[in-house]
């Protein structure tokens, strides 16, 4: 045993266990707040939009609750940026909110916020895109008439560039974000300036339109269901605020601190730019319906509506036209980026799943681009699959989207509430314990909050589309179970199985003739190498002439091993081959039979159709022999050469948000 | 060398080649005729109908000349017959057109037949089945209602039942075929009856219209034009005449005068039908036009224009409605059987072009039931293409349609024609030579006739869609001498390489390793039975718990093979591998490297998406590696056993009309 521990340690290549020391590009504050913040911080261009229409049900009075909504939903911010920050320093793996509930909660519980999670991420790719063409649109009324094609070109977009592997990089997301900040800040700003000092007349293009209330005299609980269903769509302005727990591995160090302050700093920008935009909006008469041509009264009849934060950004820039085309950019670019942090989690949070065996697990290997090339294109036609489904109507989508982060958070506060419980009763250090409990009690407070808003959106939402959300996470739920019972059953099945170790008595080869070219000739010639107790060549009868001049060649020439023929009545390859080794089974059942068939090895894939068919059908088909192993014997046939080198250093989606940047370069540093 | 050739010989095992010997269910005559006349008798369901429209043109004077084009159609046929009737004395083996243009004008001549005779199969699909829907649509409006997507559900019929590799069967051709005969045949006399010797009045229900001639002044060229024209759409009715030169080994002994009486037969029959339904349309003022809502004057504006033989069967049987719905029956089921004839011949052909390797070579292996498949999906998704594109119309479609069997008649005939005078120079015996020249004659004549048809063709339907026919015609001819060149420079590159006989020196053993588990373990004790020079395991660090688990796992185990841990900083398998096994190729290069990966062997295709595709992906990358062989270990898990004897014997299609019935049952007599 210890012979072999030695050897084991002598030989192990490269530096062991590598993948710990990768961190050497860790993000500062300054760049992870962008990196993290966009998928939160640009729920606030459809968010307060989504307020005002819910009001506009019950006529232009009800826009006096607006500020109202806005607040309480900066309330639930607050509360769920506090609990986030007991997250954080609790569990700063970055497993997030599955890590959570699974650790305090049972797996269950995790594969629920898996599965919330997995139909999350579809969403934000839908409602972001869709909201992003709604902005330029309101700029470009081109995109607005083809709207659906425009989102579904922009999500293939981003597939492709992600499909091609770019390494994300801070900077990419540090410009458009704080441009977003920035422009929003000045919008704000200059338009409270206009409005409360200068005293200039700011007025929104729809201040003078009213709105048709489909019912004016709303009372009791319809009145207190409309204004529920209101925060409930405001509420949309906290997802993405999960992303930091995510990725604290990739905060330089002191790791978890820096997440909790750039969490703190995300909260309390979201928040001023939430309340600023539903201020202002009131301030300069700003209205948003979700059927202009019937709702708004007095508008004329080709009038197309604006978004929220471009009717705002029109208002103020009135004569700064400039100004406007910033906005309506800058707000289109953050929600694009917001879409593809998806594009970075889904694949990050699949290989976690894989991981614990609820996927495939091939998706677990973070260096395989195949594994998240599919991951990508999963999401992006899930994605334009709800794009399509629901015309890219950012109103119609918001229904679905925010029952699956609301669940997520209330499974995380009641896991966290768990976690500190649990630590609570072996904890002795009165101040340790001061702090333990002081963070129960915030994650209570956010258990009651997240749980609350939950109930509040399951009731209001549920038959306005959340439903569509919770049957496709139930679905996704059923299939990863399914997937995690087959990889158990085989689990079983190979524990329970008893296996001879005595070792096979002889090995008999048979060599897969077909031409006696030079691929067979180096078949032969290894399988000689590989010196069995029996070897020798067979070669299929599939046309009568063919094999008479093969056997002819065969006597001609010096090779010793002996063909044998095999008749195969019905022209059929594969068959005959596996009666044959069936045959030598029978035979000698102790032998291990090992079958050679020489393959061409070519570059190109349609030279792949033309060769090697029958051989891989062939393979596949011996496969389910028991005691029988196939060896390919490639000959490289030139063309194979500029496959050879093409793999190159994969970055993998969502590295950087992960702490996971690897050196540059094509030949990575597994064997210096 | 002797040793060699006695162990060859020795070692044979089953009957070998026993392919030759399948021909116990040869066909008799009765037999064959209906196995290969649908696809000519059938056209004549469509033939004279097209005489009729283009006359139309001229107005209802030109009907006059319909017997007269009837009758130089039935004397082209006559010669096409006897001409081939040469042919499948002369070529007995069932190569048809291709092998006599390929024996005696060489691979080009061969290669354009090939091409023509593809794309005619395409539209044979096309053809029978549009005619087929019209005439069925003749008696239920519903399907001329729904043309199109009828046609497109019966080539998916027809295509499944032909996946499915039913074995075709004389009888279920031979019903439908002599009911067809039978039924046209008391129609034509039963309406010749009533008209001559009763007296009856026997009209079509068209027979009050008039035709609006678009030109009823054509003079001279113009007019011979149109005649011509006339005559080409009637030279549809030879089309599948050449059917039974491709199909002399399936005739029962002596095959090749059988062959030739069949023949006969079948144009005999073909001339009676064709001139017999030109006849009596005439005699009833039946009157096809293209477009009836236009053409027809008097019709009534909802009027459904039935086809030709509709018309006659309407007529005839006014008083007997089963008479008309039997004749509509039989003429659609013998149009299908057409089309199912081109199912079957067009993988034949497809084998033989592989077999020359102008096709991709899988597709040579008869028993091979995905080549076929193949080759079925490719024509029914062609042959879908054209309905469609041209609304399932027989006259547009018919435009398209002679041209490729005119160009393959004429080239067959100047093969023959050069075969005989070539065989005329060394023939010496006085008979033989009487024979030769008389068949010399007789080919020229066909050469002569076929090719005057061909330039008729080729001039009055060339802009009409010919031209379309011609292009596909060519794109298939280039594409297979593409794959012809890629095929020899493969040989080429074979033939050329220097390939040192020498043995490899050693073998290096290399068994990939993800856990410790009984799949491995099989795995290494297969590994060791091949006695390797130097045996190691590897496992790439993808998971640091995961490795230091396995590594802990195997120092407490009895393996005495070492473990080596490869690093893989980027959480890949595949190219630290593959790095791997380059180093030690570095270090040895005359060591050959085998790389042992265990597989799990499922059942379900979806299993397979759960298991083994990082090993999928490792093998297909090392195959490019010089010098290393890839063996996969399998093991089979129960899931895999629904799969192990699935495979079947395969009856490919067209196995009857080419003499290849093997017997039933699962197992064949391949290793008795």
């Amino acid at each position: 045993m210890s012979k072999v521990s030695v050897a084991t340690k002598r030989m192990v290549l490269g530096t062991p266990f590598r993948s710990d020391k990768l961190g050497h590009t860790l993000l500062p504050k300054r760049i992870a707040l962008p990196v993290f913040a966009s998928d939160a911080m640009s729920s606030v261009a459809y968010a307060p939009q989504e307020i005002f229409l819910v009001l506009s049900v019950a006529g232009l009075s009800a826009y006096t609750y607006t500020p109202w909504i806005g607040l309480a939903v900066a309330v639930v911010m607050v509360v769920v940026v506090a609990s986030y920050r007991q997250n954080v320093h609790a569990y700063p793996s970055g497993g997030g909110d599955y890590e959570v509930a699974t650790v305090n909660l049972g797996p269950r519980a995790g594969l629920t916020v898996g599965s919330a999670l997995l139909v999350d991420y579809i969403l934000t790719v839908a409602v972001s895109i869709s909201s992003a063409a709604e902005n330029i649109g309101s700029a470009i009324p081109f995109v607005e008439q083809h709207r659906v094609l425009f989102c579904i070109a922009a999500i293939v977009l981003i597939t492709s560039i992600n499909l091609r592997g770019i390494r994300e990089s801070g900077t990419a997301f540090a410009i458009p974000t704080y441009a977003f900040i920035a422009g929003m800040v000045v919008m704000l700003v200059w338009g409270f300036i206009q409005i409360f000092i200068l005293g200039t007349d700011v007025s929104s293009d729809t201040a003078d339109f009213g709105v048709k209330a489909e019912n004016s005299h709303l009372v009791g609980i319809a009145f207190v269901f409309l204004i529920a269903r209101a925060f409930s769509s405001g509420c949309a302005a906290l997802t993405g605020v999960e992303a930091i727990s995510n990725g604290v591995p990739a905060f330089e160090k002191p790791k978890s601190r820096n997440a909790a302050t750039t969490l703190l700093l995300l909260g309390g920008i979201a928040v001023v730019l939430l309340m600023g935009i539903i201020v202002l909006a009131r301030e300069i008469g700003a209205k948003y319906v979700e059927n202009p041509a019937k709702d708004l009264i007095g508008a004329p009849a080709d009038y197309q509506q604006k978004s929220l934060v471009a009717q705002l950004a029109h208002a103020v820039f009135r004569d700064f036209t400039p100004g406007f085309y910033f906005i309506t950019i800058v707000t289109a670019l953050i929600l694009v980026l917001a879409a593809n942090t998806a594009f970075n989690g889904f694949p990050v949070l699949g290989s976690v799943l894989a991981q614990d065996r609820y996927l495939p697990r091939q998706l677990h290997t973070r260096g395989d681009r195949l594994a998240f090339s599919n991951g990508i294109l999963f999401l992006a036609i899930a994605a334009i699959v709800f794009v399509a489904a629901f015309g890219a109507q950012v109103t119609a989508l918001i229904q679905l989207y925010i029952v699956g982060v609301f669940v997520s958070f209330t499974l995380s506060q009641i896991g966290m509430v768990r976690h500190w419980t649990r630590h609570l009763r072996t904890e002795t250090d009165p101040s340790a314990r001061n702090r333990m409990q002081r963070s129960r009690v915030i994650n209570s407070i956010g258990l009651l909050m997240t749980g609350t808003v939950l109930i509040i959106v399951l009731i209001t939402k549920f038959l306005a589309g959340a439903w569509i959300a919770i049957v496709t996470m139930v679905a996704i739920y059923i299939l990863m179970q399914l997937i995690h019972r087959h990889y158990a059953s085989v689990q079983t099945e190979l524990d329970n199985t008893d296996f001879e170790t005595i070792l096979p008595s002889r090995t008999h080869s048979v060599v897969l003739v077909s031409k006696l070219h030079l691929p067979t000739k180096r078949a032969l010639a290894y399988a000689r190498a590989t010196r069995p107790d029996n070897l020798e060549a067979i070669t299929v009868n599939v046309d009568d002439r063919d094999t008479r001049r093969l056997v002819a060649e065969w006597e001609g020439s010096d090779i010793s091993i002996p063909l044998k023929v095999i008749a195969s009545p019905y022209r059929e390859i594969t068959r005959p081959v596996i009666d044959y080794v069936r045959r030598l089974r029978r035979e000698s059942p102790r032998d291990v039979i090992t079958v050679f068939i020489p393959e061409y090895v070519v570059g190109h894939w349609w030279e792949q159709i033309l060769h090697n068919q029958s051989a891989l059908r062939l393979k596949g088909r011996l496969l389910f022999e028991p005691g029988v192993m196939v060896t390919s014997v490639p000959w490289q046939l030139s063309s194979s050469d500029r496959r050879k080198n093409r793999d190159r250093v994969y970055n993998a989606p969502g590295d950087t948000r992960r702490g996971m940047v690897p050196g540059d370069g094509p030949s990575g540093p597994a064997d210096t």
